[in-house]
């Protein structure tokens, strides 16, 4: 299936389906004098005598998220940069949400910006490859340094999710269980029935497919995160700490962000979430709940002031439901915050 | 005077006269939560009790060049991270060029782009304010990460200039030069007939201004450099190797990327540009002219290969003069460009 987006300008198309990604990357690469691969090492190693084996001399990368940071990404751009790459090459860059990230600002900022197309190889990367945000972490909190720059295409290969680890699996399908949310009661419904018994990856490509398209409307609406495009941060201000502090996968950590904030949204909305029938479904799954019961509220509140999103001191923006089905941000006094978390620990 | 940009949207102005720094700040700081200044520590050393008295804890940067590479932009991104600097915060970048260029890239990916303000304090800076570039330096070559930025304005107080030592002037004057030269034979006559015995900083104003437009006018054609916007980098191809390599300021060196360009045009396009006279002045006003004499070809070649403009490989792609009115962009083979480089040595 293929999806595009309708910006104003410089729109692209996300292809999904299994078994893709050779034959669609081929209606691209001879737009372009030369192409260089960017691939996360684990993805190459499992793949490169298949899946990857068409790729000659590809820069292979350090895994996951330990990519997204300054030292690993210059020395990458400045192997591009020696090997001569020019304005009018291609990067491809094939890997999860961290190496698209860290891959895609690469692309934005050498050479004042080259053309680069995301393969995504997790399920999580469902969600990191729409939307056009590229970063990297800062000694201060995650993606604090990065560019808002739009890949030429994304190629989701459905085959790469086949290898991925189930701590990986229950991670992406964290994005998916928010997507469901945001798009609507009866989607959510389906999911939470489909996986009810297990999170079986061959089930998941319509929900994902829905998942791009709600991503994709909320940030159309919305490029530059002014507005509606904060409510995809659903359940991630608390999330962000959790996981740089506790070093879970991120969408693990945005399970644990979305009962902390359906359980808020209860406290200061009065929204009538059941969080046991959540909490219940996470545990049962394998997700960490028991780290909302252990957590540093004190470590939580500093992180989570560091986020992007906050707008006014001594306040956090917080993503949380006005009711059932309408999402609002809501400046929490920092105190007022710090003392709901401290209950919802008591809560778990 | 406020000269006013003219893009289809975010537009800004580019404010220019004596002594306006802080009434002009005002009308911009207010819109914002807080306000960071980045200054160059060469200026701020020499402003601190006068004009730029009424700044509050500025992060003084490492002057000039020296601030253009990873490590010293990450510590000052980092400062700022660690300061509290949010998305409507704003930054104001006081320095010269190189000041501006890495100030501007540091507000460009911090917190994936905050507003900045540029006060350019240098006479070359007239040239880098103007054009939304930004960038730093790679291993590999000068200017080869960065990104398209705009600033919220340019505010040039040109009482800056007062304290400019006499090899950036010469180095600011390059670009006063070249702007002349695009802009029009008439307007270079003027210029070389204004500053014939010496140049004085209090002349440069009108031709400053009319830099100005004439890069403005050329920067709106093409934004993002596929067209006409290469002209502007008449001078720049050897002289972005001869900075490198001989650790000039980078106006003078373009001083002598216009004689070899002027020479290449006589060469190839049959122009009739009178060398001897391009080269006395420049000698007689201070030039290191002899370093076209001792110049290393093989290295420049080298240098120049790594040029972002290149799109072939083998050839350079050479902004030279068709006629004495008009420029090309011509890409000449490398050997055959060496040759005449080498030539020009023996014609020095």
């Amino acid at each position: 299936m293929d999806i595009s987006t309708a910006y104003k300008d410089n729109n692209y198309k996300i292809h999904v389906a299994r078994d893709i990604l050779r034959d669609r990357l081929e209606t691209y690469t001879g737009r372009y004098e030369s192409v260089y691969y960017i691939i996360d090492e684990n993805v190459y190693d499992i793949y490169k005598e298949t899946k990857l084996s068409f790729i000659k001399s590809p820069l292979v990368v350090t895994g996951g998220e330990s990519f997204k940071y300054v030292s690993p990404l210059m020395h990458t751009m400045e192997e591009l940069l020696a090997s001569g790459i020019k304005r009018n090459s291609l990067i491809v860059v094939i890997g999860g949400g961290a190496t698209g990230d860290a891959g895609g600002f690469i692309a934005s900022i050498v050479l004042r910006g080259v053309d680069y197309i995301h393969v995504p190889t997790t399920l999580l990367a469902h969600d990191s490859a729409i939307g056009g945000k590229t970063a990297i972490n800062s000694e201060h909190g995650k993606n604090l340094i990065g560019a808002f720059y739009r890949p030429k295409a994304v190629i989701y290969d459905l085959e790469f999710l086949d290898s991925l680890p189930e701590s990986e699996v229950l991670s992406g399908f964290g994005e998916v269980y928010k997507h469901a949310m945001l798009n609507s009661p009866g989607l959510f419904e389906e999911l939470v029935q489909a996986t009810s018994d297990s999170i079986d990856v061959s089930m998941l490509p319509p929900f994902i497919i829905k998942g791009i398209e709600t991503k994709m409307k909320i940030v159309l609406e919305d490029e530059h995160e002014s507005g509606s495009r904060k409510f995809l941060n659903l359940g991630h201000t608390l999330a962000h700490a959790v996981e740089y502090k506790y070093k879970i996968p991120h969408g693990q950590a945005v399970m644990l962000g979305i009962i902390a904030a359906l359980y808020i949204s209860n406290e200061l909305n009065g929204t009538d979430f059941n969080l046991d029938e959540h909490i219940g479904y996470m545990s049962r799954h394998g997700y960490p709940v028991n780290l909302l019961r252990e957590m540093d509220t004190g470590e939580m509140m500093q992180l989570m002031m560091k986020d992007k999103k906050n707008h006014r001191n001594d306040y956090i923006s917080y993503i949380v439901f006005k009711d059932k089905q309408t999402l609002e941000v809501k400046d929490i006094n920092t105190a007022n915050l710090e003392k709901i978390l401290k209950a919802l620990k008591e809560r778990i």
